[in-house]
């Protein structure tokens, strides 16, 4: 039988729905975000068979709850800035954003929270889709509860690949499970401007929603445990930003922590108590105090594995000691992070094929096809804020911390031509750590309105191990924010040490 | 003597002003706009002594009459266009600019067209700089008419430079010497808005400043002669910016040829016959029809050469048959970019510096620091319409006349998710054009809004020569517009072809 009549066979009984019905597939994805439909997309492709199993909405937290109506709320906040940095225009820009357009077309960029289209997605690359709770039932098998009480035990022949993703954290706080905090869910779906928001948790969901929801009206207070905001990236980033949300008007507050909260009743407000003593009082609390892998109940037990944990995985993104069980995306914990997510997808989607057709098929080497290599050393991210932080590859201290031997170059991007014809009184900074041995490109951080589309060339350097010298042939086009690579350059040339 | 000693000496004999001085410089360049500026920067950093000649303004045509004022004009049009397509902000953004706030901002940029700045610069890295027309007298000299009657004969030992950049031309049509038509110079320099402006070419400048006048309130119409706009360019580039402009009102017409232009005493209107008897009337009618080397009262006669003439070089930027002569940025019609000119620069002062240290100092190499390679195979160019437009590179046509064997693949970047959150009602589109033998990107075009700053990624993919299988290791952060690289390389990897 052919792998597309196996596939046919597989899909036929999946329309059945009696009680444990038995099914065999090439590949078996848990969830069906983002990342487990690049796996299914690769893994088809590649002429496998493959179901997917999704409990709640296909498409994942990214479409629903996290990038997708998190952007959709800060790109009006940063064109309003723009528009206020550009003669001709800035009259007009002071008044506020319209809160109801804005929340009106989040709800239109999610779809209104339905996955039909995503849903039609999957069925288009020929995976089975089950609705249902997926745990793993021993090796290589998965059992889904359906919906409707239905059961399938679903066989892989090849693989399973976890891809459950990942969710919010609470603190374990006195008084918080009653007072009804945000979290990042509620913070891209709320309906309703609060009029004060208080925001715990200075990375990147606290930064991004407090920017967010004080351009559409809320008073902000910003509650940070450490000495700044953005603590993953080079320091400059979380100052420029946490400068920029106190000039608006937000409470920024660094090194406190928070004790305890207190709702007082069903529509009252929320009083969070500071280690200090202090209380802030909001109308919503957001809690955006990191996030915990999805494998609470996915049956992790029978196969050795312990449920809640993180599952650490090799450069082909298969856990350690089961050769049939991949775990992608936010799950693995190198980096959460949707993009990153879906580049692990395709590397993980690849690595299955070529196993599958047999010993040879795979390549081993760094950055090959099969290898996740760009998970170590060029993971981009960008910060949506005001202004924008953008960032890939090793920040200065990890540089330093991973042994290389390292020259970094600061550069104040007011002095770049381009930056000033973007906008008046532009500031921003940017950062590029070299490696001194191999004169390439290990990191590169920027800060400052306009430089999220910036970035891509840094990442492209730095994955591309493009050398110093050749990057000077890049040349950038004049008079854009690109220059800052220029003006690096000759800051790395000059022996101009970041400061 | 030591090479600084040697200026000192140079230097206190420029501050004479008796006729027929004599100086003696290790490099002597001729024009300080940015290209000049850089080799001037180069050399001096190498130890060299430096003249430099300037009959104007020091800082050149971009400074003050070409990148810096255009950019400042476009940019309040480029964010206006961007409130108007996000939710919130758009109900303000549909009032007329603050022509008058932009114009002095743009007064601002251009230092009011006085040079105080520069001329500090160029102080600050020991050159002499000498005002006045520099002409060639011979191998190796430069005379100098200042503007009080002084006269200088500068001797190079090592080099003169040529760096007088480039001028409009003006067709030669009856009636348009006594029309008083703009060029690129009063284009961005006017401080009024013409009620009606005709615009006479499809090219960058008049692509940018039709955009620009439209945005600040002139009535447009543009006359093309060929089949669009930006004919250097791949096709759909120029489709996009005239459609966007014939949305907005302007009257884009192409292929259409002016054959008289007609104006009425010293304040009437302007007249633009056409060739097929139609009459375009505006208030000011700018050509922006091409430019031509500044090289015509240089002295090119006294070392052989033709008076008003390109120089074309080799890669060095060494003018062929003449070891001490470089003909740097615009004059050696290599790339008639600021940006491209001032590589150059960089380029020819690091090789005459190199020459200057004795046989075997220069790097012959592709790509090498002596060489400017990225002019055959990089060059970038960010064309500030709305939408954007921003190439690197060969085009898909180009590609072919150079006889490579390649595969071009096309992207409708409504498909980047991004691009959705971006701006609603998203239009643009991408090619990437491969070289299919070595698997290395050739050229990419991007327009849509926003997609400036995107172009460096491609700038260092060209001139860095990344492998495609590399490429797919650069993630795109999600959810940039930089996510059309995902898009284009899926669509490179499936086969998909450019339409």
């Amino acid at each position: 039988m052919t792998r597309a009549a196996e596939h046919e066979r597989a899909h036929e009984d999946g329309r059945t729905h009696d009680h444990d019905h038995e099914h065999e597939y090439d590949v078996v994805v848990l969830g069906a975000g983002p990342v487990g439909e690049n796996v299914v997309d690769r893994v088809r492709a590649a002429g496998l068979s493959a179901a997917v199993v999704e409990a709640e909405l296909v498409g994942g937290e990214c479409s629903y709850w996290a990038c997708m109506p998190s952007k959709s709320l800060l790109r009006p906040a940063i064109v309003r800035s723009e528009a206020r940095r550009v003669p001709g225009l800035r009259a007009h820009a002071y008044g506020p954003l319209d809160a109801h357009e804005v929340l009106a077309h989040r709800d239109s960029v999610v779809g209104d929270w339905k996955d039909d289209g995503q849903v039609e997605w999957v069925r288009s690359t020929g995976a089975q889709l089950y609705r249902g709770r997926g745990r793993l039932h021993g090796p290589r098998r998965v059992t889904v509860e359906g919906p409707e009480g239905d059961r399938h035990v679903l066989t892989a022949r090849h693989a399973v690949a976890v891809c459950t993703g990942s969710r919010p954290v609470l603190p374990d706080l006195p008084g918080l499970a009653g007072a009804r905090p945000w979290t990042s869910r509620e913070a891209t779906s709320s309906r309703r401007v609060p009029e004060r928001l208080v925001v715990v948790g200075g990375g990147v969901v606290g930064a991004e929603m407090a920017t967010a929801w004080q351009a559409l009206g809320s008073r902000v207070t910003l509650l940070v445990r450490g000495d700044g905001l953005l603590p993953r990236m080079e320091p400059f980033a979380g100052e420029h930003v946490a400068a920029a949300l106190a000039e608006r008007g937000a409470d920024v507050r660094t090194r406190v922590a928070v004790s305890a909260v207190v709702r007082d009743g069903s529509t009252g407000p929320v009083s969070v108590v500071l280690a200090d003593g202090d209380v802030v009082e909001g109308d919503e609390v957001l809690f955006a105090t990191g996030r915990r892998p999805r494998t609470e109940d996915i049956g992790l037990e029978t196969v050795g594995l312990e449920p809640g944990s993180w599952l650490p995985v090799d450069d082909s993104l298969r856990v350690e000691g089961h050769d049939w069980l991949y775990a992608v995306g936010d799950v693995n914990q190198r980096a959460l992070l949707t993009h990153q997510g879906k580049y692990q997808a395709r590397i993980a989607g690849a690595a299955i094929a070529a196993r599958a057709g047999g010993a040879g098929a795979e390549d081993g080497a760094a950055w090959s096809p099969h290898r996740a290599t760009a998970d170590h050393a060029a993971v981009p991210q960008v910060v949506f804020t005001d202004p924008e932080v953008a960032a890939v590859g090793l920040s200065l201290a990890a540089a330093e911390a991973a042994g290389h031997r390292v020259t970094a170059v600061d550069l104040d991007l007011t002095s770049v031509v381009g930056a000033g014809l973007y906008a008046q009184g532009y500031r921003g900074r940017a950062r590029m750590v070299v490696d001194a041995d191999r004169e390439v490109v290990l990191g590169v951080t920027f800060v400052g309105p306009g430089i999220g589309e910036l970035l891509h060339s840094a990442t492209v350097a730095v994955a591309g191990e493009v050398p110093i010298a050749r990057l000077w042939h890049a040349v950038p086009s004049y008079p854009t924010l690109s220059e800052a690579w220029l003006r690096l350059l000759e800051a790395y040339r000059d022996g101009a040490g970041a400061s």
